[in-house]
């Protein structure tokens, strides 16, 4: 027997949408549980992967089963294809297993030639209907089937209401029509030099073969490469039999949610047109009533859609999007399928539905994704205020911080922390920022910066403090001696105000609506519900005590990377630390460290208050210390343009600022590096000046024991960052042990601590058996791990050749989001393994960005770490993940008995 | 039974050299086969460690056990220590398993105090050389054990002498040395508030306790840590009776050598002094005869040693280098051990014994060592010129390129061409060099720059090219103005003449003699044994014709590695290079790329045509574009000043530099990587620009075709760098098949061609199954994986903080010198499993540095690979390490048996 190409809507159910698509699935089973369908068929999705596999050729045998398949329909009505009298016309439109926008989308009243319009006009009694349905068919197909420009055929059309002297489609007559008709004919011949195909076979084969095109078409690869939908599982055709909605008033057509899509609410949420077809809904050109109206209009008819919605919806165990048709009187569904819907809508729904027991809490988790909740968490733009408008995004940078923010441009700190003392909203707009930029950062709504990556200074700080942020958007031109910028031709000075949207990296020109984060009941009962499943704890990242109290009330369970030298980064501290860098004396440099002790102490106090006993692991100094020094290429400009100053003027004043300059460049050109992500860092600069960590140790034990004096616990966890031999660990471990210990003694208490490290460096992972005879905790940074697993330096990957990775296929996704599993997985997986066979329990965590990508958490859970952390505005995402986690293991783990 | 703490030397043997330390395993040995020597015991290693086990306490049973070892000796002997009559006198000497310089030597005459001195007066019948002995006893003993300064005593001495009008030493009278010792007694009494230790047992037990003390002190924690020797193995403590070379003219001592140490000729080398004690050989006070002299003045005694030496030479099968004494016409051994020699002596050594049937060949090839033959292989400077003159380095610096150089110090490339085409030697100093520079470099004998690692620009064209290079000399002060550079308060201007030794890092600013390379017809004998024993197969890195042919009379058996842009940086073809990356248009870039494409064909015929039918590995491009443009900051302050001198001078001149300037630091600036070792290079860069690598394609293959045509045998491995996903290989190498594919066509000929990748991301080893899909050979990047899997950037690393690991063991070598096992080495094993599971057989080999390290070779070796690959003078040190990997392994299986 010969493969089955072709499905009849009889022969189908809901399961097989990896054969038949989505729409495919959906319309076979509302066939068979008794629900007014069209009857029609389904070509299967392994067709179209054929129809490549053979060089573009159509399957041999499928058109023999289509034939098949349209004589079953013609029976079922009693209608024939291509028949001069009740001819059959069908719809042809393409279903994936996803909803792919993109695709060819749908052909109507295929089957329509000269012969057969006079059967439908016989049939109809309508030969305005029938002129108008053949005129649209003509259109359709010839833009989508013979690839000719469908705004040619407007054209003809809008010269003929012109001509007439009218403006509504609706008062065309029927002679128009058909005049139009036979001009859109014309233009075929003209355009393709052949002639309207004319056979209804013919026509329906070349539909079909536009459907298997339109699978590869530029806006279908873009769209599944953003979604990561796989190339490879081809797109079915659906052929069903024509309804009307336009064949007079007893006629109409509508769409419909069984939920308000926007908000959740349970209602019936919908709209629909009489005596129209579905494209006259979506064009917009008569304005369609609320779906309450029908029910006036015609209750039978609206009872029977509510009773199928109910059906449907109880049926599917979920909110549905629906497409109808009223024929004569008579209903008929033309599409069923999930319906989008947003993030406040999902978590309402999820959790209505609970309660209304129309599914279990383990659904309810699963059904909301991590961009639900992300659209929950931060202020967002109106997208209807957007869409009404048509407004556009001037441009586009990275998403570096999300969230979206309005305010005025300003274009330094000093301004903005002005302008936002005096409770202004500002936008912080600038070339990148550095260190000296941070107070005016942390007075703006947002930040917008023209170069830099997703790891620049300005996105680290604006995530770490939750601020909105779009970095690199390289279209802008800033220029701070007239104030103002320059974006695809239009200039925004200081004062005027713009929106950014950090969660997408769009940039506007005016002020536009947000919606605040709306963390509502229904949010809370969500979250309660996804505690209940997961395994994995959730931290938060977060280096002072704001973060940790938003940390907190997002569910965060401690604190899982405080990074100690962003307290570095502060206006008030950084001249204290440069000082320490650069004390000529032992004792300058002492003097110095107990500056920042005094504020180092004080900030741990406050965090471990706010934590009120649960974990806090402190990240000891990082980062090179040249990063908190004036940048090398700036300050060579400086002091070459300075000694040509004194050169041509003198002056003891300029020759001074000349000296004090030159020292630090020196400096500065002494402690450069050409590969700093790679250079003095961690806990190499540790082994190297034993003074900072020392001091930052003694910093955070005083905290401790003072808290622990007042009676507050405190459970701190100190890590060693960039550890790739065992012997780092240990000779920095030991030093500090007896730090903590003396400290302890000073005080006279005693404090649950731990020293551990992270696992960030692939030698850490290769050799976490031997790392683990001294750490007593291991947190994976999976940034670094990911840079130099990948050999990739993120901040150059980014900008140069990582999208160009992900958009070729080289890699499935960017891999500093989600965590790539066969590399750096890998290397987790053995981390991990090596980890605990030589200290059993051996707490595992991850610290990286990671933390709060799904994929990610799903991996996490996977490989047995004990914890996730990410940014506060993550934790709830990471629970939701992490249970989802959990419950995926459980199904699997039946499926495996 | 109590632990055995000592053992008499008729108790122990050459076997025993764990416990009993080289110099008393040699003493037992000696004993055993019934030489002369004088009786006495060794103290163990073990009780060394369990001194400092103990917080520096002697072990509680030592003593006692010393006592009886020392009652032994009395009784052989018929002496008595301590007693007043024919007392017993002892040295006490160091003696770890290693020599040690650095370690407590030697005690001599131990037990002489005022009772003990009046029987060796009676005994020896001479009050004078009683006396001597007596001073020399205080002197040394207060030296070593009280630590007091040497020089007081020595100048208490000369005071003497001056006080008695007299220079010898032998010209003081039994009573100007009793006064001597008198006087030395008094200045220990005042030094330390205590009298001088007149007990016999006292003096041994504090003896004891100083050889202990002695294992860590600086020196000798310095020297382990350069010759990598354990500070857990500990010294033994040799005690044996004392004979005296001065106690008349029938006495004497001295020191040979069984063959010529420096230049390995079979004869009886040494020297020796009568009545003498063996530090007045050292001292130089009197000028010791050669030991052919002894045959004259007493022939019997020279007899009896030929034969010992002789008989020891055959007994150990080596050359041995021996201490004796000769007491009143009798012949006394003192030492022997495996003489140190210099690489030709090595090299000589080994092959005659083998003709001397003394040994078989495989003990010849374990015996000579890598530096021995390292010290063939370039010229060097010589040693016995600059010891007898006491020439001292003015500084060192990086030992960046092996090999010796002198010649005039050059300032800048003109001149070093200029120079050295006029036949000049020079030796080009920079404070760094760039590719502006390389015409000069190419024409210099050696280059010097104060600036930069061992990865640097100068080091790493240098070995590229076989040039001695000292590299990152910080303690030079290059001042291009006046052209000269300062060291250490020594000025030297251009033309003064210089020698660098790149072998080691010394600079010295005088004329010294070199030594030019040996490749004798020995070294020829070794190598071809080498060569029979050895499984790995060694090629050479070469990017040029010359270096091909030089890798080939060395005996590379084809290229590892050819680094295709070293081609880039060559001085005509720079510019091209440039105007390829500046292009303004696709057509400028096309024009630049068919120039570069046309000499690179050339290269790689010449290249070819040299391998003459052995197998070549061409990587395609690797480092960032960057690279071959000006440098950011000096171009950055070049257009700062033209902007100053356009706004304050004008001129259209000035303007148009400024313009073009500015374009060239526009383009720097849109190039520049944070972190560009790990931006955009390698496989990267090919995917971003494939026009670079298809060119490099089309010469090779072009190459390749057109030698094929004139019957040359042409087998190009073509490798693509940088490879961390399968994704990457399978992009560029299909399109690279498809050029290669073409160029056979267009010639009309078949070439036998391969593609292949690095292994030198974690990434890539960790996946290497997937990667295998597709390379048909593997080659390890180990510079890179070093780089990544540690997280160090090299150029950063050894400048910051890798000394300071080695030094203080957190790391237990320079990984960048010999591969780390435990991670690197790993990933190296890691990826030659999974490859060959993927694909069996697959071609494995290594191209970092690592290639010519023998520890690494042994380890590739181990692990399998199929060839390494090192710089051209390198490769005799491959051959050799691969021969010693191969004969240890053979042991390795023989004893697993």
């Amino acid at each position: 027997m010969s493969e089955k190409r072709v499905y009849l809507f009889s022969e189908g159910d809901a399961s097989m949408r990896d054969l038949l698509g989505g729409k495919g699935a959906n319309l076979s089973e509302m066939s068979n549980i008794g629900l007014p369908v069209p009857p029609g068929f389904t070509i299967t999705t392994a067709q179209c992967m054929e129809y490549y596999a053979n060089g573009r050729q159509m399957p041999a045998e499928l058109m023999g089963q289509v034939r098949t398949a349209v004589e079953a329909v013609e029976k079922d009505l009693g209608k024939s294809f291509g028949g001069s009298t009740n001819p059959l016309l069908v719809s042809v439109r393409s279903g994936a297993k996803f909803s792919m926008p993109g695709m060819m989308d749908t052909i109507l009243n295929l089957g329509l030639n000269p012969d057969t319009l006079k059967g439908l006009i016989q049939e109809s009694g309508s030969e305005r209907f029938a002129y108008d349905a053949y005129r649209r068919f003509i259109m359709m197909f010839s833009a989508v089937v013979l690839d000719l420009e469908k705004s040619v055929f407007e054209h003809a059309f809008d010269a003929k209401k012109k001509s007439r002297g009218i403006k509504l489609d609706t008062d065309l007559t029927a002679q128009d029509l058909k005049e139009v008709a036979n001009e859109f004919l014309a233009i075929v011949q003209k355009e393709t030099g052949n002639p309207f195909p004319t056979d209804p076979w013919k026509q329906l084969e070349l539909a079909i073969e536009a459907v298997f095109k339109s699978w590869n078409n530029d806006r279908a690869i873009v769209y599944r490469r953003t979604e990561r939908i796989p190339d490879e599982i081809g797109t079915a055709v659906n052929v069903q039999a024509m309804v009307f909605g336009n064949l007079g008033d007893d006629c109409g057509t509508g769409v419909a949610f069984t939920r308000d899509p926007s908000t959740g609410e349970n209602y019936l949420y919908g709209e629909y047109l009489m005596n129209a077809q579905g494209e006259d809904v979506v064009a917009g050109v008569r304005t369609p009533v609320p779906i309450s109206e029908l029910e006036k209009q015609n209750k039978a008819v609206y009872d029977e859609f509510v009773a199928i919605c109910n059906r449907l919806e109880g049926h599917y165990k979920d909110m549905q999007d629906l497409e109808f048709t009223i024929e004569k009187g008579r209903l008929f569904m033309l599409q069923c399928r999930t319906g989008k819907r947003t993030g406040p809508a999902a978590v309402r729904i999820a959790v209505e539905m609970v309660t209304e027991k129309l599914i279990e809490k383990e659904v309810a988790v699963q059904r909301v994704t991590a961009s639900h909740l992300d659209q929950l968490l931060h202020p967002r733009i109106d997208d209807v205020y957007v869409t009404d408008r048509g407004i556009k995004a001037v441009a586009r940078g990275l998403a570096a911080s999300p969230g979206a923010a309005v305010g005025k441009a300003v274009f330094d700190a000093d301004t903005a922390l002005r302008l936002g003392d005096a409770g202004e909203k500002v936008i912080l707009v600038r070339d990148e920022t550095n260190p000296d930029d941070v107070h005016g950062m942390l007075a703006a709504q947002g930040i917008l910066t023209a170069r830099g990556g997703k790891t620049s200074h300005a996105a680290v700080v604006a995530r770490g403090f939750g601020i909105p942020c779009v970095a690199g958007c390289e279209s802008l031109h800033v220029d701070l001696r007239t104030r103002s910028f320059t974006v695809d031709g239009q200039t925004i000075h200081e004062g005027d105000i713009i929106s950014v949207d950090g969660s997408t990296g769009d940039v506007f020109l005016q002020q536009l609506p947000l919606i605040a984060p709306d963390v509502s009941g229904h949010f809370g009962t969500l979250m309660e519900w996804c505690d209940e499943y997961r395994r994995l704890d959730v931290r938060a990242n977060a280096d002072n005590p704001r973060d940790a109290r938003q940390a907190l009330e997002f569910g965060a369970q401690g604190i899982g990377l405080c990074r100690t030298e962003h307290m570095f980064f502060e206006a008030d501290r950084l001249p204290i630390v440069r000082d320490m860098i650069l004390a000529k004396s032992d004792a300058q440099r002492e003097a110095a460290l107990l500056k920042l002790e005094v504020v180092q102490q004080s900030d741990f106090e406050g965090i471990f208050e706010a934590m009120d006993g649960k974990p806090v692991t402190i990240r000891l100094i990082d980062p090179p210390l040249h990063e908190f020094l004036p940048n090398l290429v700036e300050l060579s400009k400086e002091v070459t343009e300075l000694q040509i100053a004194v050169n041509s003027l003198g002056g003891d004043a300029i020759k001074a600022l000349l000296e004090e300059k030159r020292a630090l460049l020196q400096a500065v050109e002494s402690m450069h590096e050409s590969n700093p992500m790679m250079g003095l860092r961690g806990v190499r600069l540790s082994i190297v000046f034993p003074g900072i960590v020392a001091m930052q140790t003694r910093a955070i034990m005083a905290a401790a024991c003072k808290l622990t004096k007042r009676g507050v616990k405190v459970h701190p966890e100190i890590m060693i960052p960039l550890v790739g031999h065992v012997n780092e660990l240990k000779v920095v471990q030991t030093q500090l042990e007896s730090v903590a210990t003396e400290v302890q003694e000073e005080w006279g208490v005693k404090v649950p601590y731990m020293f551990g490290t992270m696992i960030e460096i692939p030698r850490a992972a290769l050799t976490a058996d031997e790392i683990a005879e001294f750490a007593q905790f291991f947190s994976f940074g999976t940034n670094d791990l990911t840079q130099m697993t990948f050999g990739y330096s993120r901040d150059d990957a980014e900008g140069k050749f990582l999208k160009d990775y992900v958009e070729q296929k080289i890699l499935p996704y960017n891999v500093f989001e989600t965590i790539d599993r066969g590399g750096v997985g890998q290397l987790m997986r053995m981390g991990v393994e090596k980890g605990r066979a030589q200290r059993a329990g051996l707490k595992c965590g991850i610290c990286g960005e990671h933390g709060g990508d799904p994929e990610s958490v799903y991996f996490c859970h996977e490989i047995g770490l004990d914890y996730v952390s990410c940014s506060p505005f993550r934790v709830p995402i990471a629970r939701l993940s992490a249970a989802q986690a959990a419950l995926q293991e459980r199904v699997k783990v039946t499926l495996d008995k």
